[in-house]
């Protein structure tokens, strides 16, 4: 109910902040037998690190080494509770009093405030970005168990800072988690990395558009009326910060569009389907071809340009933030939604299975 | 977990399908002593009424009157469970074997088949949009109860078909809801009337966007990280059939922009808001301005256009729906939009409630 | 939330008072292609009606039919939610200016009235005994989807008015749902009919205690920590009114019994086990072994006899309760208790379906 | 729905076994500005440590410090997401040779094998007792919550090993949580003590009875129908490890009394109740009076006395349980039960106060 749990039948409890003693979570209802290492999910974690190659992201060290505490044994999961801890290295006492009483515009300062008449200041507390280690680890084991599965996912960036990326190949996608910004298009590269330098350059920060692919997906998953496997993959990347949009498919291109030319024709299982504008799921329940989503990821708000503000006596001020911060959250938002799309996936697979349906 | 259930504290349960006896279901946690009658939910359910004036929806007869069987005493809630009932009025045996063994592309007949191995080939069964019957009256309590929290809505499409409406003033939306279409603004009526006139003389359909705003919003709804107000909200309008797409104050144009021109500055308390990119919300929790969604809808599937499908067996065929279908889910769509929203919002105001923080 | 939805995955949520237009419900997670018709479940509903033999119930006449609205299609469920509906026969306005204003001792009364700050005084309301026909058309949907995985139901009383059942046989147990008061031997039959005429003299009432046993139970249900199989069948057997105590297998003789003689052996697949004291649960998940519980009823509060009381002006007066009142909520607890315990098992035959281990 | 979470509003997810790396959990919904300090959480912990006087519970050394991650700042909540770590003292690899491949009676190691088709054999892993002690962290965390609101707990043995203990006052409650064993009563300390002392020479063990009490309750806590107080408690308690018999008030006695004598008179406010049958619960909701639950502690299933069972191949054998093991789960499962009682308050606290009618 307080937010910090995403999931029905695998389920992933988080807390922790950005300036506490460290963050962490538990993993719920992941079946026994799945292979699981502090390795593999530690390789998931340092794509999301600070210090991504583009220059998109700051320079910051935060080693954020996982650690297992339960619900493995001997390499595999047991089928209960996982515990999961990253320590936080660096919890020094800085100096907060430039942001203590000031609310940063674009960030969760003042409805923090507003909610719990309560927050912390040190960085944002529970409403900073850190918390996402956390879904990166649950997404992580959600992942070993869906490898079983021929489950796979494809997140990259289309768009940065308005700048889109050249028409690419499924070869080209091959690669893209080796290059920059995990960008879908070798010539994407140096685009956006001048569009970051530019932005940098000027104290602003940028957004863009990340693709979200899944492949391999069993049909049949999905629940009717209002737990869709569209709404729900809308539910968990929507709840990311900085995501001001989803679309499934055609999504928005499909609002000016006509039937005739939305509808994906069915063809007989061998033939080649000619269009996926359905991303995948029909009536909210997957149909067997890849599910793609889109989303919408707003410019950071922390910028060095001086911004006007309101103190929390609700007087007039201004702030500039200084400090080290990403130009964008791509690329580091790539790796939490794609945790996101497979905690979502996990959890249809366990429900489905209890169905008395066809497998 | 079967999807038929929404909210938490505020929860809609439903049943019912296009050819059944009935449509139904039950509201639980409405507080009690809410103002509540049947002719106040019958008004809302009337917006949802096939025959729309505009031409989009079609002229097929269903009052669709609702009965509520418990929870309500006297005019205002108990605060136990609302049960409410829908009889279908056309249970009539008609002759299915045309859709019976073949699958509507763009349609859930494929996958329902997929998920249950079994599917209800009698309209859709629980896949028909005919289930929004039950979203509409358990929108209508949370109206209700809203409403005297002075939390108002106001649903409206800015698309249609590619057509866009003009721009609008705060006056042109005061008459909105009594336009066909609910068009915001009087010039968009005949466009669109036109719009869907064309496109019905082709045998083809269309889709649109529709804006969502919630008014009087208090502070503080929404929960930290995965239960984010804007993550609710997203879940709740992409589980509506024919959603593909939803975004929040800025949206995708927020993905375009700068950190210095997305960013609403802070003014004090009295002073006007320049800007509302955040759409009311800042980290996922309501900040007191109107929350703005929008939400993209795909062109009705069922056309009468000849389109390329699979019969049961998976052997190519091809279908041309018979019958009569609307040709565009707008404007029909509106009041079941609005009856998430509200659903959304109620079940948020309940929990703050219990928090210990500013009211 | 609200207290009317039970189980996770196979969930029933009911409606309905007392003196409202009707009472019904919705069964969410029944697997497709379970048998199922209305006369199986008002079969069912017929072993709670008023009027059973033995004298300990009224003879009002409830008929109380039940209709399917939902879920199912040609004699089997579709996999989506079976709503269901029962209509109150007798609504008409009586006088209730009795006990409109006064509080009836060991009845909700008081207690709802200080939650809402109203309550239905027409016989109680959502607190009516009659709610509970909702849970008998729920366990007949559980019993119809666990009776073809083999999974059977014994449900009888050892007890009634502090007179005990003489020692009963499993040929005894056979023919138990035929007799008066579902006693599981014969003897107790006339026993306790002398003891039902005598309090019924008194203007009194009696309670009573009833064994819950379930059969041909699958290995391995139940998960740890909280949700043990034993603590979500004391949750669903505390629940049913007038349930004042739960025990499982050897209860609360284990309290004062030494480990050696507690621990039951276990003994090599094909020997008889020796005991079952553990009521067939072992650290919280089914052993295969019946599972067996035992729950106390105490006697029905309305009673003719004159009791202290208060009204809701908070002064003291008097009360006798005149009308037809069951002598004892045994036997129509019987099959309540018995749906409770089906509600149980097929939720967490579900919930088994899910995992990685052993079938 | 794996077992680890308990709680709707008010939340405790847990993790851990008894020879990983430690244990832990998440507690969601404590409202913001409770005062809290690891210090409080700590003293609750110190009461469920083996070498508890009185001798039923081994000298075995555990410090269990609790350590907490998240949600406190400055010594009071902020409202989010507690997490909390208790590191496991003694992990070294010991020889578990002699169970790795034997069940031992009236343990979970043959459901556990069961369920996951694998089983941590060090200790019973995620079935072992030590899981408690994220029961009583969180339970202490709620207490902090409630102690603010005058809601206080009272949980102490009133029989043990078949000696209950004489009739006790007020004021010799006042004292019981000193004394060993938390005895009620000065004289219970000695006649346990033997008890104890006797079964521990047999190399047996013994079991009791444990009576909860709930003081300072506001009026209006329990939902109708399945979430009942009195449900909730039973689920909260028998999912305790060891506990296997619930009852409310009167319980099992209730089962034999009359409605005339069972039934509570209601007295006007400021009068004396004479009597509290009803364990402070009508209806399922809170009447003001105190609430009272009694629970059944099986005998620890322990013993060094040799026992018949079987190995993981199925074949028969014995077991004589070396170590250090307790004789009774009295005293040290007191602060569970207590914790458990609290957690279920404190979620029911924050359900009502969601509620329209009085406060």
């Amino acid at each position: 109910m307080s937010g910090d749990s995403f999931g029905r039948l695998f389920r992933l409890t988080t807390f922790g902040e950005s300036h506490g003693r460290g963050l962490g979570g538990v993993v719920e209802g992941c079946p026994a037998g799945v292979p699981l290492s502090e390795e593999a999910i530690q390789e998931k974690l340092d794509k999301r690190k600070p210090g991504q190659p583009g220059g998109a992201s700051t320079t910051r060290k935060e080693p954020d080494r996982v650690q297992l505490y339960s619900g493995v044994l001997e390499g595999a999961t047991t089928g209960t509770a996982i515990g999961f801890l990253i320590e936080n290295q660096d919890q020094r006492s800085r100096d907060y009093s430039k942001v203590k009483d000031v609310y940063r515009p674009g960030h969760a300062d003042i409805t923090y405030d507003a909610k719990y008449g309560v927050r912390d200041y040190r960085g944002g507390g529970r409403s900073s970005a850190r918390e996402t280690v956390s879904r990166v680890v649950g997404g992580a084991v959600a992942q070993a168990f869906l490898a079983g599965l021929g489950v796979s996912f494809r997140v990259f960036p289309v768009e940065l800072g308005g700048v889109a990326a050249p028409a690419f190949s499924e070869a080209d996608l091959a690669s893209a988690q080796e290059r920059p910004f995990f960008a879908p298009h070798p010539d994407a590269v140096e685009a956006w990395k001048e569009r970051v330098a530019e932005v940098k350059k000027d104290g602003d920060s940028i957004g863009g558009v990340v693709q979200v692919e899944i492949h391999g997906m069993p049909t049949g998953l999905g629940e009717p009326v209002f737990d869709k496997l569209d709404a729900r993959l809308a539910y968990a990347l929507m709840g990311v910060g900085a995501v001001k949009g989803v679309e499934i498919g055609s999504g928005f291109a499909a609002a000016r569009s006509l039937g005739s030319v939305n509808n994906d024709p069915l063809v007989p299982i061998g033939m080649e389907q000619s269009s996926n504008n359905a991303g995948g799921i029909l009536g909210g329940i997957s149909d067997g071809r890849p599910v793609v989503a889109r989303v919408a990821v707003k410019p950071i708000p922390s910028i060095f340009k001086e911004q006007r503000t309101v103190n929390s006596s609700g007087e007039a001020t201004t702030i500039s933030m200084g400090g080290r911060h990403d130009v964008s959250a791509i690329p580091r938002i790539v790796p939490v939604l794609e945790a996101m799309a497979s905690l979502v996936t996990a959890d249809f697979v366990l429900l489905q299975r209890r169905m008395g349906g066809r497998p």
